[in-house]
């Protein structure tokens, strides 16, 4: 199997089975489970069969593997309004270092994920600049 | 190319080029730019060269090319901290009915996206009816 797991990661032990888990579904690189602290019924996160604190340490296959379980999970569910939501980092509301994307159904206006839409209005120079930077190193 | 645009969907325009971005980077299946109304500083958006309105109507091989260009932004925009979102209907968020990755970078405790974390405390009974439904369905 195309795992790399450690040995002291809570995910890692989920994935492996010695911590108990309500698991939805696995495939051979991501693994499927409840949230035992959902932010609505259903909630459920899905994680890669590779320890990574973040997404950009993630290798190409794992990466790949990730949407298409999520999906099946989604429709399983019978989901019609949800967010899908990965953090990365404490200022980012990351608390368990091991990749997870959250699946969080909304079912009604008062449950799942809150969330804040502090929209800023750059100029066009400020997002020209901004784009000049990320192609510098793509 | 294996794309599936619509003539009326501002992101299909973008994709097509008929209305122009801050293109950051492009694969067959995936198209990147900025958010003209970012929530930090870099906030970019990962769409489908498919047209969908919500993340469970992609294909497979849509779902698995998005993440992998999420990554190579992620990376060229020398992210530490952030978050990736997909938001599917009003109720979570969405506006633009194609689907769309944010990447949202969170380079101070007060930019970027706010989020609210208001978590239930299920019973074992209540998670374990959840599962049956789900998987039920898969």
């Amino acid at each position: 199997m195309a795992t790399h797991l450690t040995d002291n990661c809570l995910f890692c032990k989920i994935i492996r089975g010695e911590i108990p888990s309500h698991k939805v579904a696995e495939t051979e690189k991501s693994f499927c489970f409840l949230d035992i602290n959902p932010l609505s019924e259903g909630h459920a996160l899905v994680i890669p069969k590779y320890h990574a604190e973040f997404f950009h340490q993630l290798p190409e296959d794992h990466l790949a593997d990730i949407l298409p379980l999520a999906k099946k999970v989604a429709v399983a569910s019978g989901l019609k309004e949800y967010n899908l939501l990965q953090n990365n980092g404490p200022m980012a509301h990351q608390v368990v270092p091991h990749v997870h994307f959250h699946i969080i159904p909304k079912n009604k206006p008062e449950d799942g994920l809150k969330i804040g839409w502090p929209q800023l209005q750059p100029s066009q120079d400020s997002l020209k600049a901004t784009l000049a930077r990320i192609k510098e190193k793509l």
